[in-house]
């Protein structure tokens, strides 16, 4: 059972060079089965175009290798806090993409400036604070983890409304049903962080659009009311 | 002889990702005939390497569905009203292309500021002004047309001059004498849009090109007088 | 004889697209056979994946059809004017590229701030002046030459050591001691264009690179004391 | 034994196209045999489509050609200072990237915005200040070389630390343990500096990142305490 979640893992982490996310080896995706809790997860360091079936790391959600050879990625721990605290995802992504990361590099949170943005997203996608120096040093991977979670409490967001978030100084995480949507996410993340990124420059009072627009958007694609794609 | 609208309004959708102008489905396509009063277009939230001709949905004016097993594409009557109001067009395209939105985005029109633009839009390519709370919860698609056609209006433009708009807060419209012409025209757009970007930030104070210059480029491509190109 | 300029006027008019320098078929080289007194140009408005040796139209420097059954580029009178005017160019290539034509609508001239413009062009790339209504009415394509010649003459250039300029509100034009050198110019200038873009954006303030230093690269490659490259 | 060396020169050198960080021939990489005392590098403007093994040249560290039938490098002399100060590397790449370029030719150096850097680049990426007007026409590439060194030695940086540098008004060089990881390092060099120039864009105050989380990361991947990557 495990086999087809590697194999979806597997391909959720080739589509990353494909869509252009990654330079060398800046990205990890990872899927849980969370009858078994168990991560399947990118091993740390290994080429896109070398990686293989069998080099996937297996890990309980405290971190422990189950199935591997290889050390799993050094994001590893950051995956697990996130699938501990958003209990409806299955998938979880890491990359250090170009535009997205600008906007986590500048500190800034994207703003919903348009429809694009209102399909996946529903509203702000959020920069999270630096951390502290206690806790950098302490337990970094498990701190970008918890940082992005307290994020999401203080905004009061619901993480699948809004599946992805900017660690500040350093780049996004996004997530999603499963690995595949998790990646999907982060294909559209930095689209449209691109496009922001154009927008605010055109025009630097822009503000955010309509929340009525918002919502149409978001729930032509999203809930019981959507009418988008095919049945 | 639908069947001839059909292939060429599945070439035209599978140019959008051979140009660059879409990611995953952000982009749909249709053609009219004008005799039969049909319209062909993309199904909605299809992937276009694995759009087929039989995919594709044929609807009626009023767009009831005539033929076809898919839900059509969720712009459809967007498409409508201005095969409705644009007599003379054959063809709609719509994508979330990367440089025009931001612009649509940003709100603002695209001045007229040299050549390329010139050679296929006969002046500014307007932006729409937002759609209200009332228009968006109501009939959001019908009144996207509606109010580009309220645009064409108020600015008194030829929309077989300006072949395209930008809906603010959202992304661009294009369109032509058929689906391969609209699709020409949105690759144009989203050049000019392009260039016009660097060339506002390279000269915040640029005006829009001379009237002379605009009329003599416009008309060696289009009209009586053209010359640019074989007879 | 003609026919190997024909060879070399196709083969430098297919770098083009592959050097990503033109969009659909915003673009043509040139290439002249001194002696004879005979220009070989790209059709007009014809697809560079369809373009054939045959296709390619000859004309003399009064710009007569000799050899061809299409029209000749639109922008041949152009051609014409600098081959008539520059005596030891031997190929002429205008393009739409993306950054070169962003700097002409901008009207600003590209200033050398670096030692890649320094390896190909001895100074700033000069923006010619806007063309009087009057030029553009009456002879546009021979006016576009002239305001050229102009600019080099104004500005005491020599236009083997500043092989390319940019017409403002339109686009860049470039030329070499043959076809081949003129495109390689383009593709010089657009990348130069790129990056003079991206540097004056980091540092509005940037002047001008040191004379010495232009000097010392342009002069690593060019001229008696050259030793750049094989002997 | 001097043949495994060329062998990694050559693929270093052809990694650059693959990369995008070259434009025709803008671009060179070395590697050195310390026992030897032998440097292999590409010979000067041989397009990298057409560099063969034969065509590398083999030169001492005083220039002298050892082997080889082509001209080296215009750049080599640079490259033989930085072997001759930097005594641990094995590697050196000059290129005109054309973020990395930018930044050089605004004569900004790159600071260390996020994590992206800080995996790879311990602090700031220097720029070095312009030549005098003396070392441009004396000696050019050996001050060019030498210029490195006194930025490296008053800013009193670790070039194992700092693999990089930008030469002020010209371009970048970097280095790596050997010819393939300073290609490396030119790579994430390029994909740095174009981050960093979208983060001032959206936030010109921007400040560098903090000092423990820029530790954090190099040192994540960078000596005994590494944990990033296989043991």
């Amino acid at each position: 059972m495990i086999e087809r979640l590697k194999q979806e893992v597997l391909e959720a982490n080739l589509k990353l060079p494909e869509h252009g996310l990654v330079t060398f080896t800046w990205g990890n995706v990872s899927g849980i089965d969370r009858e078994k809790g168990l991560v399947v997860i990118k091993p740390s360091g290994v080429a896109y175009d070398e990686l293989k079936i069998e080099d996937l790391v297996v890990v309980d959600l405290d971190g422990n290798i189950v199935e591997g050879e290889l050390r799993p990625s050094s994001d590893t721990v950051t995956h697990l806090v996130l699938y501990k605290a958003f209990k409806d995802i299955g998938g979880v992504v890491h990359t250090h993409s170009s535009w997205a990361t600008s906007w986590s590099q500048a500190g800034r949170p994207i703003p919903a400036l348009g429809t694009t943005h209102a399909d996946y997203y529903y509203g702000e996608i959020p920069v999270t604070r630096q951390l502290t120096n206690h806790e950098i040093e302490d337990a970094y991977e498990l701190e970008t983890g918890n940082v992005i979670i307290e994020t999401f409490q203080k905004l009061d967001l619901d993480p699948k409304a809004v599946p992805g978030v900017l660690v500040a100084g350093h780049a996004p995480f996004c997530w999603g049903k499963n690995a595949s949507e998790a990646v999907h996410n982060a294909v559209v993340l930095d689209e449209v962080a691109k496009m922001a990124y154009h927008t605010v420059q055109l025009n630097p009072q822009v503000s955010a659009m309509d929340q009525f627009l918002l919502d149409k958007h978001y729930f032509r694609k999203h809930g019981p009311m959507a009418y988008y794609g095919q049945k």
